[in-house]
C-alpha cells in the first residue's frame, strides 16, 4: 500500500513552523511496514487542496491530510472535500456532544462557530478526536482512502494511533514488521559502521539497518519485514551488534541515558547529584525530565562562578588558582563536593569552556573535564569538543552521563 | 515570483529526520518577499525527481531542490537532471580544486569517487559551496529557474544566503519588505487577539500580522511589503501593540527572555542565581545557553529532594513540614536561601508538581509556586498549569523568568 501525506497551511510554507507531523507519520507508518512515497505541503486554498488530492490519488492508495480544519473561515478543507465529492455537510450528533463536553469541562463558552465543527461531509467515517473539536474524517473513494485530520500534533497523533491504524489493520493485511533500536553514545557513525561491517554484511535481505545520528549519540535501527520466524533473527543480530559495540551501548528502543542510569540507581536504592559548570543545568534537566526521577536524583549545583565552586561546592580556591577552573584537580573537587553536600552515593561534575569566548592557547574553546564518582571510585577525563555552544553542551552532557552509566553498570 | 521547494531523500519520508531545510527556506524567502507555494518531499529515484520537477514547473517560476547530491551511487539527482535537460556531465575545474583543498585541509585521502563531485551538467551555473563537495547548480530553462543544492543544512544555507539570493536580486526586482517581531510571555493567543483587535483592524493592507505561539510564549510578527515610506509604518504599529501588551512584552526579533534579563543585569552590574525544584535545571540552562552569561549568572541549585532544600538552600525543615515543599513559605525560603548562598543581587525559585505522579487533592499535578527576589523585594505567586511534564517545565520556567524580568525592568 502506497501512502502520501498532504500538510495544509501557510505557516509551513512561510517557515513559521517546522512540519514535524510528516516526520512523525513517516516514522509511525514505517513501523507498520507502510511506505510514504511523497509528502506535499500546500497553502490552505481550495484550488491547492483539490490539485494535491487529485495528484496524490494518481500515485498512492492512502492519502493522509493534516491541517486546515479550524473553525474560522480561512480553513476550507472540509468544505472543499464536500464539494470535491459532491456531498452535503451534515451535523454529526456524536461529534457535537463531544465538542459540548470539551467546552463545559474547560468552562469556556461555546459559540455557534464551534458548533460548525460538528458538520461533516455525509460520505465520511468519523475518526474520533479525543483532544479537540475537529474530528478526523475518512473517505473511501473506490479503492482509495483519503483521511483528513487536524494539524495540532497531539490531536493528530491520537487519531492516527487510536483510530486510523486499528481501522487499517482490520481492513488490510499488513506485513509482519519488527524493529529493534540499539542506543549508543561515544563514537561517530563511520567508526561504528567500520566495527560492525562483518555483521552488516551478514544481514539477510529482510533485515535492514539504519544509522540515526544526533549530537553525541547514534541510534542503530534494525527493521525486519517478512514472516515471524525470519524476522525473529533480529534479536540475534541485535545481540551480536551489542557485543561488538559493548563499550558504547546504553540502551534500547525508547530508553534514555539519564533514564537508564535512573533505573540502575533505583534497583540499587542509590542516589545521585550533579555539579555543573559548562553544562549549566542541562544534565540536571536530562535527569529531571524523566517522571519519577525524584526517587534517585537528589539535586544539582550549577557552579558557574568560581566563587560558587568554592563557597557552595567546597572546592579549594588554591586549587582553582593553581590549576584553573577547567582542570582535573578542580573537577574532582567539584564531584566530591557535591556528593558530600547532597549526601548521595554517586555524583557527576563538568567544567569546560563552551565558548565562543573564554578560550586560551593552552585551554581552547571546547576543552572540558568530566568527573564521575561513586561509593568507591573517582574517575576524571579530559575531552575536546570544538563546536557550537549548544552542541558542546549536549555532547558534554551525554559524554558525562555515559561515563557514569559505565561505572554504575560495572 | 512563485517558488516551490523539492526535498529529496528517503530519510525524510520514513521520518528519520525532520525536514528543517524547507522551513528555513520558507522563512528566508518570505523575508525577501518571495512566497513558497508548495513543498514536496520525494524519494531519491529518477522517476520521482523528473515528475516532481515537471509538476513544479507547471506552477512555479523558481524551483529549489535540496538533497540527493552525495558521491555514492544511490544519489541520482545530478545524473537525472543532465538526462532531463539532455546535456552531458562535464568536469568543472574550480569545483575540483575546491574539493581538493577541502580534503587536504582536513588531512583526508581523496578518492576517485570524490572527484566525481566536480562533474556537473554543462548547462548549469555553479553556486559555490564553501563547506562541502557538492556545488549548488542553477539551471535557466526558458523563463524558469531550477536550483539543485546539497541537503546538508549548513551547506545549503550558505549557498542560498551567499550565492542564490544575491544572484536573484541582481536579475529580478524584489519588493521592499520589513519584519518586526514582538515577543510576549503570559497570555494566550486569543486574549492577545482580543486586546489588540482595534490595532489589528487598523492595519493597512500592506502590513500583515502573524501570531506565532509556542509553549508559554507568543511571538507577534508584523510584515510589511510595499514602498519604503509605507512600510516604515510598521514601527508605529509595533509601538502601539507594545503599549497595549506592555505587561507581557519582553523583547523583539531574535531576543530571548533569559538573554534580556541578562542584558538588564549587565547594564546594572548585578548578578542572579536560581533555586529550582520542579523546573529541574531548565531555568539555569536557559541562562547558560547564552554566550557571555557568566557575566551575570553565578549559579543555581536544583533542590529536588527536601533534604537538599534544607541542607543546601537553608530552608527550614519546620516550614516544609508545616506548609509542604510546594508552598509560598517554602519557595520564599528557597529564593532567599540561594540569593544568600550564591551572594547574588537577584534570585528566582520554583517549587511545584510536574507530574504525572505526586499530586494530591489539595495540590494537584500542575500546581506550582514561583518566587523572585531582588535587593529590596520578594514576590511569590501560585500558578496552576495542568499539562504534560515537558510543557509544564517549559511554561513554569518562562513564567518565572517573566516575573523576574518585570521586577528588574521596574
Amino acid at each position: 500500500m502506497k501512502v502520501e501525506v498532504i500538510t495544509i497551511g501557510d505557516e509551513i510554507l512561510i517557515g513559521q513552523i517546522v512540519d514535524t507531523n510528516s516526520a512523525w507519520l513517516g516514522s509511525i507508518l514505517n513501523a507498520q511496514g507502510l511506505k510514504i512515497v511523497q509528502i506535499t505541503s500546500i497553502s490552505d486554498t481550495s484550488e491547492a487542496i483539490v490539485n494535491a488530492v487529485n495528484s496524490a490519488f494518481d500515485r498512492a492508495d492512502l492519502v493522509l491530510m493534516t491541517g486546515g480544519l479550524g473553525p474560522t473561515n480561512d480553513d476550507v478543507t472540509k468544505k472543499t472535500l464536500a464539494e470535491m465529492f459532491q456531498v452535503n455537510l451534515v451535523l454529526n450528533q456524536d461529534v457535537l456532544t463531544h465538542i459540548q463536553n470539551l467546552f463545559s469541562k474547560k468552562g469556556y463558552l461555546m459559540k455557534p462557530i464551534h458548533e460548525q465543527q460538528a458538520l461533516v461531509p455525509e460520505n465520511c467515517k468519523i475518526l474520533f478526536n479525543e483532544f479537540g473539536t475537529a474530528p478526523g474524517m475518512l473517505f473511501e473513494i473506490g479503492n482509495k482512502i483519503l483521511v483528513s485530520m487536524p494539524g495540532v500534533p497531539y490531536e493528530m497523533k491520537s487519531i492516527v494511533s487510536n483510530q486510523l491504524i486499528p481501522f487499517l489493520k482490520e481492513k488490510f493485511t499488513f506485513p509482519t514488521i519488527l524493529h529493534k533500536t540499539i542506543l549508543t553514545q561515544g563514537w561517530g557513525e563511520s567508526i561504528i559502521a567500520e566495527k560492525i561491517k562483518p555483521i552488516e554484511d551478514d544481514l539477510p535481505q529482510f533485515i535492514k539497518l539504519a544509522y540515526l545520528p544526533s549530537v553525541g549519540a547514534v541510534r542503530l535501527r534494525l527493521t525486519g519485514v517478512g514472516d515471524e520466524f525470519e524476522i525473529n533473527q533480529i534479536h540475534d543480530f541485535s545481540i551480536k551488534i551489542k557485543e561488538v559495540l559493548d563499550e558504547i551501548v546504553f540502551g534500547e528502543d525508547e530508553e534514555t541515558l539519564a533514564g537508564n542510569i535512573g533505573k540502575l540507581l533505583v534497583a540499587k536504592s542509590r542516589t545521585i547529584s550533579i555539579a555543573e559548570s559548562c553544562t549549566g543545568g542541562n544534565i540536571a534537566k536530562l535527569f529531571t525530565e524523566n517522571p519519577g526521577s525524584s526517587a534517585y536524583f537528589k539535586g544539582g549545583i550549577v557552579s558557574y562562578a568560581n566563587e560558587v565552586k568554592v563557597d557552595v561546592l567546597g572546592a579549594s580556591l588554591c586549587t582553582i588558582e593553581n590549576f584553573g577552573a577547567v582542570s582535573e584537580e578542580t573537577v574532582k573537587e567539584m564531584v566530591l563536593g557535591v556528593k558530600k553536600i547532597m549526601n548521595t552515593d554517586y555524583a557527576i561534575a563538568t567544567s569546560g569552556i563552551a565558548g565562543p569566548g573564554g578560550g586560551t592557547i593552552e585551554k581552547p574553546v571546547g576543552t572540558v573535564w568530566v568527573a564521575v564518582s561513586g561509593p568507591n571510585f573517582i574517575v576524571a577525563k579530559k575531552f575536546f569538543f570544538p563546536e557550537a555552544r549548544d552542541r558542546f553542551i549536549t555532547r558534554v552532557s551525554l559524554t558525562a552521563l555515559m561515563m557514569m552509566y559505565k561505572e554504575i553498570k560495572k
